[in-house]
């Protein structure tokens, strides 16, 4: 390849190392239970929700531009990291350290400017510390909700969840929406009813 | 489930639909060749790279929160229309109205006001009738430009697809930015060199 500007270069070459995040699976399947669901196109579906449900979130004024970009560089640490389910609590002590190392190498990839503005985006996502990240959040933790009841509660049944376990983990979405979180709930107590979710270990 | 306000439980009828895009296989190779790649992982790409590479654009103040809605939203009338490799002309004669079908079915699920905004955003894509859509054509064409010069060629190949043909559908690239197409020209002379490409059938 010809010489190009080391800035394009770059920025390509960043591109295409997220290709990974296509080889990334998570805990939850796809709504008709037929496989695992990957990081990117659980990425791209927290992109739609965010256009059609912004309207529910619990703040005036919301910068939709800031929530779609949080929630599209949001798993890109996972390449070197890799998913840690939110029930796991032994992953869960490694992950601040895996995801940061990972948060180095990966938007290190990327000129300065770049890699120091979806650094901030990903913290400001991580630490809920702004309207935007709390609604992203929200969006983040209610789509597995949604695909899980969708498959009839599979990760759930398959990893031994619990609704207490679900209610706690999921409360925060009400920071972000309260009326999202209201569905959520219903959701959760619908789960339980049909069996999907038993109340407690 | 108990009565949810009609306008959320249409939005979510409509994003349980759409986990249907993940069924919904490209030509494309990821880079590593494994296997091809689904619409709902391209659209969360092109949202990435519309993200980094915007500022390459032809175009001053350009509005890329809309770019970003219709790289979200372009390829989702795929999920009743199927996908229509670029270089299939038999298949492309009846894209049109195949997709504009879908579009009714599918965009049809969401509340009035949200129906019409995205079936506008995606006409406006597809008859690239504003500088976003020109970019996001653009980058829509780059990305599996990408994909099959890091995968080696292998959809070109596959399909006995010539330099001739993805140098006539890509110029296109030029449109939304000369830079970009600039990129797209060089790895098509390189592909053509390392016998990926060849010059015509």
């Amino acid at each position: 390849m010809e010489s190009l500007p080391e800035r394009l270069r770059q920025q390509l070459r960043f591109i295409a190392e997220a290709d990974k995040l296509k080889h990334i699976f998570r805990q939850s399947y796809l709504s008709d239970q037929s496989r695992r669901e990957n990081d990117a196109e659980h990425s791209w579906h927290l992109c739609l929700m965010v256009l059609l449900l912004a309207e529910h979130s619990n703040f005036q004024n919301l910068d939709t531009l800031k929530v779609l970009k949080m929630v599209i560089i949001h798993d890109i640490v996972e390449i070197d990291a890799g998913d840690t389910y939110i029930y796991d609590e032994e992953a869960k002590r490694t992950q601040v350290e895996r995801e940061a190392q990972a948060a180095e190498r990966l938007f290190g990839l990327l000129p300065q400017d770049q890699s120091q503005a979806f650094h901030d985006l990903w913290i400001e996502f991580e630490t809920e510390a702004s309207n935007e990240a709390k609604f992203a959040k929200a969006i983040d933790r209610l789509h597995p909700m949604m695909l899980n009841y969708l498959a009839e509660g599979k990760t759930w049944t398959e990893h031994g969840v619990t609704e207490d376990q679900v209610r706690t983990v999921n409360r925060k979405i009400e920071d972000g929406s309260a009326s999202l979180w209201n569905y959520t709930d219903s959701l959760i107590r619908d789960a339980v009813a049909k069996g999907w979710l038993p109340r407690s270990s």
